[in-house]
């Protein structure tokens, strides 16, 4: 790894300032900002573009990590604002068939009346990131094999991770950056103590449902408040009465004055993973192999268990949640085939490619340093796809969850063999406290008879695969061959699920704390099956990690030459996202998603009345619907649009992860929360098309006119510093 | 009956024209016409309002009826335009594996390369339409009960009909107006002959397919050409060689310039049944109970049809129309309900009810005409609700085909014993070429199978009515008590589809033909069930016709009412659709089908690449593609569009039966096909909203640009008198 990176980097942001369009694509590592003053500034950017760069400053250390979702301070006393479903764990957690903060909303007049959020809730304050390529890449050479490399790789992360956190209160990552091209370090607080504040209905705060979800026109009041503690010491501590409200070192001001159409709008946060920079072959596979059958598959479960476990009973009740989760993702593949095949992504793809090609080709010194990146990635993309349907298979076992719950046991027992520091990541001791949770999870989410019918059909799904891809130990314990006898196959898992104690949470936790040669001794069925596959599926994990370090070793450098091929034409370059801070800018802006039709920038409150049906989750307050019947607007009215907007669009480049992210205006005044894309633009995590991608955000007015008029929240609205 | 309607009528149309505001509702006769014309020519109208009165005379018979769907001349040697989905069974009746019009489309380049149109195919050319009011009630008495009302009434229809008839070559009809206030008989010349032209690949034709069903945006080439073909005396005549081409009195100019947003447009057609004029009372009862469970029965026979009659097999062809058909109307009862949920149509219903009552109520004279059809109406609207649950299984058992058919022609032998006059419609001689067919279709929609599972779900609905609402005979015949055994029943229906007949084309051909007495000796299951419940069904039937007889005492005094009060206040009456020649008013338009959301009133070529994934039913000819993509215009260019339109939107008031039917600019060129109606507008039938009841009709210019550059279609284009 002999490429000066930075300069790479540097030099292809400078050049886009000589850009005349304004390009939305993008999501900006915050030192990359200062770069993009010129065009900041002529969007409508009124603060200093360098105060965007600096992490320990206003307004960038006001921006903060939930853990999956973004959130930001709003007051001096450590209130936060996120997402309504970013909370939903929380508010759950604290509803009672009695109390159901859920459906009725939950308000603390006082500090003493906040409530502890769900156990696990973070939320963390990047306080540093730190460029640690050269470290991480110190030990690797181009000799090593894969295995080695990635071996190598993951040693020194972890070493420098260990290291960061030696100092108590801190949660550190190494995130790769370029797939490998460079890493950086983020040092982050992590804030234990985190309580509910205030969240409003859930048919305010998750209006339009699962049936709105990723839909336009949107009219969601998708906020909820926290708020951060920490010990009388000022420094992270666990709930306790003693504790005091955090002070961050700045917050957010929020606008009651909102924005416009054509707005400069700005998002920061924590996008969670983009794959923008793959190659033309992993967009045709993943958009015409993975991606469909991946819905085949997801669907194929759906279907199971909704016949095994039937609507209303205590079974369903259980798989609600794998049910969502599982229909959401088919719904998000699907989107994505459709937009794939009704656009020329993959054309663009391939002339991106044979234009990198000729540049390559074109020059002696390019052929040498990128050359051999380009066609060796292309060879380890064959190899990788080669063993897809396996893969697929393999991946949806997930969702048979007693093996699988074996299998994590076996691991971990397996893993505390070793040095802490030595152990596999999600086994090691700072990942206990999860590990726990996940145990206990199981309880809520797992019927066996439902579990067996899944395994049974996953184990069909593995005995079409040709034997060379299977494995003897699993074809041996379940008796499969290249002819199933399905009938004897469901009897040996009847017999099981008979004879485990997997669903029993007190023996998960004692099978937890136990030590292998315990283990090995425990006479479960599902651990028998996770110990004599043991050593084959580590085999065969071994080989992923080699094929890992084959990819670390050219994905780089092909990254390498496309920036360098972008910088020779001026076009700027960020990075994939990677769950680090992120700022992404654009405009208040409508679009066209298809001939015919047109999405307005702003809904209005009547939206909501025109919606309703009084069935959930259209089924808005009472009391709010006679606000809006009585055009009660009071000081959040929008005068062009004659409403107080609830919703809006804008072109920001966002995906998961950026849900909570506050959305600023540009004096960096919070005008909304981002929460969601409309569904042209759920493609955006791979394409990003100016036309089509859109992000959805709730406007501040509509925020505070349900603060105000509706739940009362007047206490909260006195601590914000409200711009009016 | 002593109400001087036409007066009414006459009244409340000529008080429209001091109304300010414009409505698009109505589907008017034309002889109101003329009372419109203030509107009309504010609209743009530029030929005298007059001439769309006269149905002898231009444009309105140029506007002709098919049976179910709507279509006009467009030249003088009988050449007839209307919807491809209108032209499709004649289509797909001449389409072979090898030579496959409905992928590729058709085109007949000369006359003797015409082919015949599907069994049955008829042009029905309206030539008078005459008021029988006092003729069909001239033997209808108050004191009547309601089987004599409705046997006075249908006996005075049926003679009216048969002496109508007695001119060869004629259909005729007397159709309700006002629900019985007024009474037309319409003569029709029946075209026996008819044959295809020219379609366009169902590609184009059909593009979109079921997915776009109802939806906007649109990009459908839903056009077709039929020709009329007389015998060489110029009377109508079987399918013959020596035929020739029928020269209508007059035809249609085609507009290659087309409409501009905000223009005119006026449909002329045969809508089939609209139901503006229900009780609230009849309102609520339908969309919260009779559409509901309506949807969850057409779900139910769906899940049902799929379980039972696998993807790919035989039994899933036969059996896709029915499934298209059931999905179809759940859609379409989905969409009602949640527009009724979104809208005020109950609340406004009650309200004027209210204020017809008390509108009434404040004069002696109107309480003395109308008090009792208000009451009376309001007791039968209970009455035939009462019995709503085990009408409704009833209605569906019309899926269980072996049952059904064995019904039919049980019925028949039993018809066949009365003189012709006075037999039940649709057992008389002349409903016998259509009889056949339905006997002949039930080869290729029936497997045994299937026609079991349904029968048995539907039979053990039955068992659920409380026993008063069951037919002991049908009980006593399939052994149904109040504790149903599904085992037993299931066996039993086992027996019966095992020995059956009815599955036999032959044998149901000779059961038609036989006699009452023969039939009665047939030992065939279903026969004998037709046989051993046909008293009792009869008897409900004959109750069934004695409640209709009592609606026909009070709804057309109901009518009176509500029409002499909308005269009170200057407002404009038209009558519920009735499948009778209408004509229809607007604009070219869009709207706002929800809060944040536009629909464009026109769409473009540029939307069909945008829409194309090369799958069916988005798979438009690479030609077609390619020429959009070349912007190959042409002389069909909107220069305020950038492109050639496709579809539009109109505010006109259609319904079905409206398919096929001409879109008329101010000069009655024709500038489009009306073929649907966008989502929201579905409940149109019975409550029509300005803001969301939009029209969808394919452009003459998409047309003539197909038929021009897609495929050379140069002979019709020569054909039609084309305004450039």
């Amino acid at each position: 790894m002999t490429l000066s990176k930075r300069t790479f980097l540097g030099a292809a942001i400078v050049s886009m300032a000589a850009f005349s369009a304004i390009a939305d694509e993008g999501m900006w590592q915050p030192h990359q900002l200062p770069q993009l003053a010129d065009t900041l500034t002529k969007r409508g950017l009124e603060i200093a573009p360098e105060k965007l760069s600096s992490l320990t400053e206003f307004p960038m250390n006001a921006v903060i990590s939930l853990g999956g979702c973004t959130a930001s301070f709003v007051s001096p006393k450590g209130l936060v604002v996120t997402n309504h479903h970013c909370a939903y764990g929380s508010i759950q957690f604290n509803s009672t068939p009695d109390q159901n903060y859920l459906e009725d909303g939950f308000l603390a007049k006082q500090l003493d009346q906040e409530l502890p959020a769900a156990p696990g809730s973070r939320v963390y304050v990047t306080e540093s990131v730190t460029e640690v390529t050269d470290q991480v890449l110190a030990s690797v050479t181009s000799k090593m094999n894969g295995e080695q490399r990635y071996q190598a790789i993951e040693a020194k992360r972890k070493t420098l991770v260990a290291e960061c956190e030696q100092a108590a209160g801190y949660r550190c990552d190494v995130a790769s950056f370029h797939h490998g091209l460079e890493y950086f370090l983020t040092k982050k607080l992590e804030i234990r103590d985190v309580r509910l504040v205030h969240a409003p209905a859930m048919s305010v705060g998750k209006y339009g449902g699962d049936i709105d979800n990723w839909m336009w026109p949107r009219h969601t009041g998708d906020y909820s408040f926290y708020r951060a503690y920490v010990g009388p010491d000022g420094q992270p501590a666990d709930f306790s009465k003693d504790n005091v409200p955090y002070e961050p070192k700045s917050f957010l001001k929020v606008s009651a004055k909102g924005v416009e159409k054509g707005d400069l709008v700005m998002v920061a946060g924590y996008p969670g993973r983009t794959n923008r920079y793959r190659t033309a072959d992993e967009v045709q596979n993943q958009f015409e192999w993975a991606y469909p059958n991946g819905r085949i598959m997801r669907e194929a479960l759906i279907d199971l268990i909704k016949v095994t476990a039937e609507e209303g009973s205590d079974a369903r009740i259980k798989y609600e949640s794998t049910l969502a989760s599982l229909a959401n993702y088919a719904k998000n593949f699907q989107s994505m085939v459709e937009s794939y095949h009704h656009s020329d992504f993959l054309k663009r793809k391939q002339k991106l490619e044979k234009d990198l090609n000729a540049w390559i080709k074109a020059d002696k010194s390019r052929q040498k340093q990128y050359g051999k990146a380009v066609s060796s990635l292309a060879e380890l993309v064959d190899q990788s796809q080669s063993t897809q349907a396996r893969d697929l298979v393999f991946y949806y076992m997930y969702y048979a969850q007693a093996p699988q719950m074996a299998k994590k046991l076996y691991r971990l027992a397996n893993e505390k063999q070793k040095p802490d520091a030595e152990r596999e990541p999600g086994y090691q001791d700072r990942d206990m406290t999860r590990f726990k949770a996940s145990l206990a999870r199981m309880d809520r989410r797992y019927a066996p008879e439902v579990d067996k019918a899944l395994l049974m059909f996953l184990l069909q799904e593995y005995a079409k695969l040709p034997k060379e891809q299977r494995l003897p130990t699993i074809d041996s314990f379940f008796g499969i061959t290249d002819k199933l006898d399905s009938k004897a196959l469901s009897a040996h898992l009847d017999k099981l699920y008979a004879s485990t104690k997997i669903g029993d949470a007190a023996m998960r936790q004692q099978w937890m704390e136990t030590d292998l040669d315990a283990l090995n001794k425990v006479d479960d069925p599902f651990i028998k099956f996770a110990r004599s596959t043991y050593q084959e599926r580590m085999m065969l994990e071994k080989a992923d990690k080699a094929l890992t370090g084959e990819f670390q070793q050219w994905r780089p450098q092909y990254m390498a030459a496309l920036i360098a091929f972008a910088k020779s034409k001026g076009q700027p370059i960020y990075a994939d996202a990677n769950s680090t801070l992120r700022v992404s800018h654009g405009q208040v802006k409508g679009n066209s998603p298809q001939d015919g039709l047109v999405n307005l920038p702003f809904t209005r409150l009547e939206g909501i009345v025109g919606k309703d049906t009084g069935v959930e989750p259209f089924n808005a307050p009472a009391k709010q619907l006679q606000l809006i019947t009585s055009k009660k607007y009071g000081d959040y009215l929008l005068p062009s649009l004659g409403s107080v907007p609830v919703n809006f669009l804008s072109t920001v480049d966002t995906t998961g992860g950026n849900s909570g992210s506050p959305t600023l205006n540009g004096r960096a005044e919070l005008v909304g929360l981002l929460f969601d894309g409309v569904y042209e633009s759920i493609i955006g995590d791979w394409d990003f098309n100016d036309d089509l991608n859109r992000s959805i955000h709730v406007d501040t007015r509509y925020m505070l006119w349900v603060m105000k008029y509706v739940d009362g929240a007047d206490n909260l609205i006195e601590e914000m510093d409200i711009v009016e």
